[in-house]
């Protein structure tokens, strides 16, 4: 099954469903200009489809493997990461002072979906170094800028994330790992740490670990947290990987999907690290890198429905039942489901991205705060309906959608991870119900406006269902910022997370129907989506303001019996 | 994780939610006295907690395998099922003419529920016995079901179905597998089959099998079928185990889960067939088969549910992150809609269970179009709640839940089958738009008066909404069977199959509510579905009624475009 690289919706959605051309108007993203652009997406687009695609399979067939110490990965994989690096597609945001490009996120944001539709074991490696580039740039002292950036930026080495250990997921103030400082300015990190991707591997000569953990007598909580660069082998005089740290890979996960990727337990015995920031303030370096990793999970959700799609789509048109099966009004259904919600989820995570390159580029406070708002719902939906759209992917193939060899279970398996990672989904609802409704809703209102004078100014079939839905909303977001009592907003948040982004995906759709001379597919796709899947948002949002009192009704005794 | 059979939850349905009773006090089942009920489900529920549920993850991380064409089964699996006919746990609903306890198809019913909780691979061989059994009751000659029957009932053979072909899965009537008839009665039957669960093992010394095929010059379609037993061993003049017929397993398929029931591809050459019911009237015993399979599913489903929750709730009231994560509003919402959908789906499968009885005693034609009913919704809401409640298992575990070590991940590896087999839920959902309404609609809106009848009875603010909800859920039956154009009725099936589950839920937890003094556990339950759960019916309806026409608007080129 050969991926197409969907470039005309990303140029649509550029052109026709986001602020993008506001992004391309700034200074700071001059460069990005519409030949450029153009050129960008045909060339990522080609990498994905030739590059990437034939890997999906052996990363699932050949997991990572710990060897003595030292992680293997999938036959391909290597060769498939250098030419990513040498294409110098690991971090087109990155900063031009470091040999970056300098894009804005809008472009990594549908290079990452791609990745995701098609080596999503791989691409994960890339996307973790984005993350760390990004905290480096923003955190670092120059010294460990100059020594790491380029060697991140240029795909000679990688990096990785380590928030969690086995006490210590949502919460991560629980961390326990320690940090002692040395006389010559290094620190002694020693601890445990879970779930770091590509926490080793055999892609690259170093592999560079950011790592959280507590100086002595730091305080207790997320305010006693310092963020260090503990590389596997330290950078020697001239910047080449030198001695071994003391670290090393104790084992790997066995997974539900995305085997190819390799989940590490590390274990760190008084390994070398450099403070990035300032001590005790790690949390908010860890943000940059966890904010921007957000979204790019956000783009994976998007990039394994669009996989699961065109799989889908594949079968049905060629798949014989009584006629193709695509004929039939119930495969019909699923298929249209699949592109709407896929339309939707990618729309709200370029407008995301739009968002932070507002943010970046002009540093105006109402783009920030349009940023911050749509970050987790662009997380939490959109790998929501990655998993949905997989799963409707493999029902359309039937008893072959069970059958491995298909490949469409494998969209299903690898998607499953994305509304745990980064913060679990439901995280996600309560950072947007608690710190984003912090402003008393006004960031949420002003989008609302947006969307409902954007309808009035319409006025027609498809518009009234999207304003009356947006009231709707509007009714919620007025009752969340005026209940007190935190448990009972976040009792409801996760239905209220979707509710938002399913109102957000009729204005995207109904902008896209717009956009089109006359009833073209774009309209009709909006007609299915504000018809048939957006009315959801009603049940959603009574659901979202019930409050919690009945969510602990029942005693513990009476959940078990 | 150890697993607690829910027969509270089974003896307070069969009491108090459903007609249970009524089934009892017939004379076909006058066996089934409360204490003979009570020994069944205490029985059942000890060797599903000691001899299956330890047997869960063999029957995952050890697939069973094709060595020099004899089918390995995973390690303990012989030893339990030796222990499962031992027990007479096989087929309970089997007549007692040959050795079978005649028990009502609701203990079956919960039987399989509990064997799909623990484990669900080697469950799948009696499941598939317990429906051969049925449909040689109804069709087989004396001589066949005196040769047969004591043996699959005793558990010394094992039944499996063969209908599907590489060309003809939904589509029956495109089967090919073709049927030679010969002089001393019996018929040459050659053909590939596949997906044939328990198609071979070392479980017991034969297997039997039910295969559709063609005759020379049958008709085409469906009306041309006819159905044989085709057993792996001829039995000899003692009923023994003989000669090998012509037969064979060619392969296995690597599935997604339920990795320890072999699905084979079957190849019959020449094999020697005997006829079971008439020439040509193959469909009507196979149907005998496929609804009591369905149900069968469906309680599948209910069991992935029930495992996935107890599984979640340990870990929740366990798990610390910031307090017991029990303890957290979003966790509670997950606990509490795993729970109050288990119910609502076993409630459904409990109920179109006692109808298949009822009509069995008293053959009621009432009771007959109540079954029809019943049983697709059945199949496809459990199946559906099934992967839904196994999927919110695996958020409530967070990072573990995507680790198999866990076994949260299995349950929805495992249920993941339930919505395809046995027809899939699309399927079902025309079955229930199309055949189910052949009758202008007049045993939904029976069953829709009983339910509103029920809720004015009440009358109190848990019986208003489900009244409300049966109101709309009326009058899309009364679009429904007024709309004659069947794609227009088939292009909402699959959202209607579900708000009828979604109503018929909200009915059994007002019920249940009724049932106990006070505001207890089970009121508790019914408040959280009837205000967070039900309301999604009317989306669900809107959808329903939306006909055909656009699905059918985009091109193919648009839907790949």
């Amino acid at each position: 099954m050969p991926y197409r690289a969907p470039i005309n919706d990303f140029r649509f959605i550029f052109e026709n469903v986001s602020e993008f051309s506001q992004v391309q108007a700034t200074d700071r993203f001059a460069d990005a200009t519409p030949d450029m652009v153009e050129a960008i997406l045909e060339g990522a687009g080609r990498i994905c489809e030739d590059v990437l695609a034939p890997l999906r399979r052996a990363g699932d067939l050949q997991p990572a493997r710990l060897e003595n110490g030292v992680v293997r990965t999938s036959d391909g994989f290597k060769e498939a990461f250098a030419q990513l690096a040498e294409g110098g597609w690991i971090a087109l945001s990155a900063g031009q002072e470091h040999g970056g490009m300098g894009l804005p996120i809008a472009i990594t944001t549908v290079f990452n979906e791609m990745a995701a539709s098609t080596a999503m074991s791989l691409g994960l490696c890339p996307l973790l170094t984005q993350g760390q580039v990004e905290a480096l740039e923003h955190h670092a002292s120059d010294e460990i800028k100059a020594t790491y950036l380029p060697k991140l930026i240029g795909g000679e080495w990688t990096g990785t994330m380590n928030l969690t250990e086995p006490q210590a997921g949502s919460d991560v103030g629980a961390l326990k790992t320690k940090a002692e400082p040395r006389d010559d300015g290094t620190y002694a990190i020693s601890g445990q740490k879970i779930y770091i991707t590509f926490g080793d591997h055999d892609l690259t000569e170093n592999v560079c670990h950011l790592v959280l953990a507590r100086l002595p007598d730091a305080p207790a909580g997320t305010k006693g947290i310092s963020l260090f660069m503990v590389p596997k082998f330290i950078p020697d005089a001239e910047g080449k990987p030198g001695v071994a740290n003391n670290l090393k890979v104790v084992s790997l996960e066995h997974k539900m999907g995305i085997h190819g990727s390799p989940t590490a337990v590390m274990q760190y015995d008084g390994a070398t690290g450099w403070l990035v920031g300032e001590e005790n303030k790690g949390m908010a370096a860890m943000f940059t890198m966890m904010n921007n990793a957000r979204l790019a999970v956000g783009a994976q959700g998007v990039g394994c429905a669009e996989g699961a799609y065109q799989h889908a789509l594949a079968y049905a048109t060629d798949r014989q039942q009584m006629g193709r099966i695509v004929d039939h009004a119930d495969v019909r259904r699923m298929l249209l489901t699949m592109k709407a919600d896929t339309f939707a989820a990618r729309a709200i995570a370029v407008n995301c991205a739009v968002a932070i390159d507002m943010e970046t580029a002009t540093h105006d406070p109402d783009w920030k705060a349009r940023a911050a708002l749509l970050t987790p719902i662009a997380k939490a939906f959109a790998t929501d309906v990655g998993c949905d759209v997989a799963s409707i992917g493999i029902q359309v193939h039937g008893g072959m959608g069970y059958v491995e060899e298909t490949g469409a279970a494998q969209f299903l398996r690898d998607a499953r991870i994305t509304p745990i990672y980064e913060g679990t989904n439901g995280i996600q609802a309560m950072d947007l119900v608690g710190r984003k409704m912090m402003d008393g809703g006004e960031a949420a209102f002003r989008l609302l406006d947006e969307i409902q004078a954007h309808a009035e100014s319409v006025r027609n079939d498809l518009a009234e269902p999207v304003w009356q839905a947006s009231e709707t909303l509007r009714e919620a977001v007025e009752w969340l910022v005026a209940e007190g009592d935190m448990r009972a907003r976040f009792a409801g948040s996760v239905p209220f997370l979707r509710a938002f982004a399913r109102v957000l995906g009729g204005h995207y759709h109904l902008r896209a129907a717009l956009a089109e001379q006359g009833e073209g597919a774009r309209t009709k796709l909006a007609r299915f989506y504000i018809a048939r899947l957006l009315p959801e948002h009603a049940a959603l949002l009574t659901h979202a303001m019930s409050g919690a009192d009945d969510l602990f009704a029942l005693s513990e005794d009476e959940l078990a019996a």
